[in-house]
């Protein structure tokens, strides 16, 4: 542990000795259903990067006929120069609009959030799909909401076949969190894993915001009842490292250095992580977190009949403490909180999302509500 | 201390108390001349891409007219169509054939090194000049080397002034390390600060291996004797934490989330390099590299004086330990030198390049050439 902290290894090159087994007792032992393998990075938006490259890898490797068939000289002449081998298709990554990746130039090209983040910065011209409008409350839209995503569904698999770039995987967020606490059904993630299967493309699940718990489970994918896994999952954040898991062994770099950084993520942070797991396991946290989350969302219920217009599309029911309204006068909303002493951020245009810790509990959402409660006041 | 390493805060939104003291003290107070800010970040890659997303804002901003002018609607679109502005030129990062800065999508869109690291990944249509090939021993060379860099520094200026994409910024390692240990002069560097700053490119050096001692400077581009520093110096490796220097304020984001993640960096390794400032500092170990790589460099001469063509192009003279030579069988030649306990790596086609740690005296430089010229002999 010590050894951890105050030396910093080259992954790639130099593995500690224990280093397989932090990540077993680690990172591992929490792997998504089906996802037996992962590739360690330093943050979100290298984890996203790197699954994208594996991604493009596993497309060209497939297309060359297997890992064992060696590059010819036109593809290496060709890369070294930024380009195609002459006549082949260019190659992209699927993002939703609205959806966040990162800020790096791969991530940043899939993350359609905001201005902010991408003015000023060249892109590459990958496809976006809108992701379906869901609106609240879900039992008044039954059929509209159905008809979004069947259509969105449709507009993802007319993109993977016909767009001038070929995607090689879909990138998707659970609930698209910076982009305003979006949230889909879970059928829709269904017929995403359906839709990629189908035309052999990578669908990736972008879990850096959603995983390790928040939403009542301990990756948020799991709610969807896929058939099959998703064929990687990248994380972050809670985690305090990061990286992406994959299953398919063919996803695994074919030669050495395709797939490589000095660092490959940090040592002192898995074992960071793996402590996390430890404390999580031992006081049940996801299944409390599941537990306070119904009892906050039925709190806000009450507050949005109490205080119509200002908990409005209130979303997240089911999904632990992962929950967001929308606030016509959010920011001056957000400003009162703090002044009642809660810390809470913004996302999308109007949305008020809520991102309690684990060790939240019913007492932390009383005094929540309560705050809330006079906030709302405030603003009648 | 404890709780840097035991909690991981994000540097963007909510910085510890303490943090200003701790880049006071440590990663600025070892800032190139002239470079008194700081962005931090994760990894090379990330401190490369960061530094060159500064520097497409900069140049848009300049173009726009100035940090205050507000983005059109049209920018805004066009920016989250991941495609230009109408009608406006592309632009881009200019960089070095045989250069290496990293492997992310942006970083590794200027990376020229080997096609191994570039293979299937798409990159962005920008310009690579010619990094002077210099041949070796310099006092035999002298024309022939201030020709080949007069050469690449004109296809450098056809190349700004020329390229479809406008270079915002030409990116330069002050030793190609990657790509084979390739040097240039002084005066090729000095040429280029003059060409960047007449057609008002930004001069970005990446410092990421050649930083923090080794060269016998703290950073490697205090040997050229530049008039005015260079706008960017990116750092990580060595470092143990990383991100990118600069003067101008015009380079701080003009807007917040700009420039931003979660994480910016990591405390507990901006620690770390604190730590490793105060020990090169209370034991001169600059100083002591700049000596020992000269007592270093005279054997290896000796060496290639008793092996005719076994230390090919020995280089590095006067540049601390970072020394490199050609060998014919380098692969052989590494495996050997692993059989007599020596690890030493590679770089480039032929390149076996030496990177002994800070610590290292005479006394290891001894054992090291001892096993050199044991490993010379197995190769006759």
């Amino acid at each position: 542990m010590i050894n951890a902290l105050i030396n910093r290894p080259a992954l790639g090159n130099f593995p500690p000795a224990d280093w397989a087994k932090v990540l077993k007792e680690g990172i591992l032992k929490v792997a998504p259903k089906g996802l037996n393998q992962v590739f360690t990075a330093m943050a979100g938006s290298d984890a996203n990067e790197t699954a994208y490259k594996a991604a493009f890898m596993y497309r060209r490797q497939k297309e060359r006929g297997g890992a064992h068939v060696e590059f010819t000289q036109e593809e290496m002449d060709s890369a070294m120069k930024n380009e195609l081998v002459p006549g082949s298709k260019p190659l992209s990554i699927l993002s939703f609009k609205t959806g966040f990746h990162g800020r790096l130039f791969g991530s940043l090209s899939t993350t359609r959030s905001k201005p902010i983040h991408k003015l000023d910065i060249p892109a590459f011209d990958w496809p976006q799909a809108t992701f379906p409008q869901i609106k609240y409350p879900l039992d008044q839209h039954k059929e509209e909401n159905e008809a979004a995503e069947q259509k969105a569904l449709k507009e993802v698999e007319d993109l993977i076949v016909n767009y001038h770039a070929a995607p090689c995987a879909v990138v998707v967020e659970p609930i698209q969190s910076e982009g305003g606490d979006n949230h889909a059904s879970p059928k829709f993630f269904r017929g995403l894993r359906e839709i990629t299967k189908k035309h052999g493309v990578l669908m990736i699940v972008d879990e850096v915001q959603t995983g390790v718990g928040a939403t009542g489970k301990f990756w948020a994918h799991e709610h969807w009842g896929l058939e099959t896994p998703p064929d990687i999952v990248t994380f972050s954040k809670k985690a305090q490292t990061a990286g992406y898991y994959f299953g398919l062994d063919e996803l695994r770099p074919n030669k050495p250095y395709r797939q490589f950084n000095t660092w490959m993520g940090d040592p002192a942070r898995a074992l960071l992580f793996k402590g996390i797991i430890e404390e999580i396991e031992r006081l049940d946290l996801v299944k409390k977190t599941a537990k306070v989350g119904d009892y906050l969302f039925k709190g806000l219920e009450n507050l949005s009949e109490k205080f119509p217009g200002q908990f409005e599309n209130l979303r997240g029911k089911g999904m632990g403490t992962f929950i967001a309204f929308d606030n016509p006068k959010r920011d001056r909303f957000l400003v009162e909180c703090k002044k009642v002493g809660v810390n809470i951020g913004g996302s999308g245009q109007s949305a008020v999302r809520l991102r309690p810790m684990l060790i939240f509990e019913e007492k932390h959402a009383d005094i929540l509500l309560e705050a809330l409660e006079k906030v709302a006041g405030r603003l009648v």
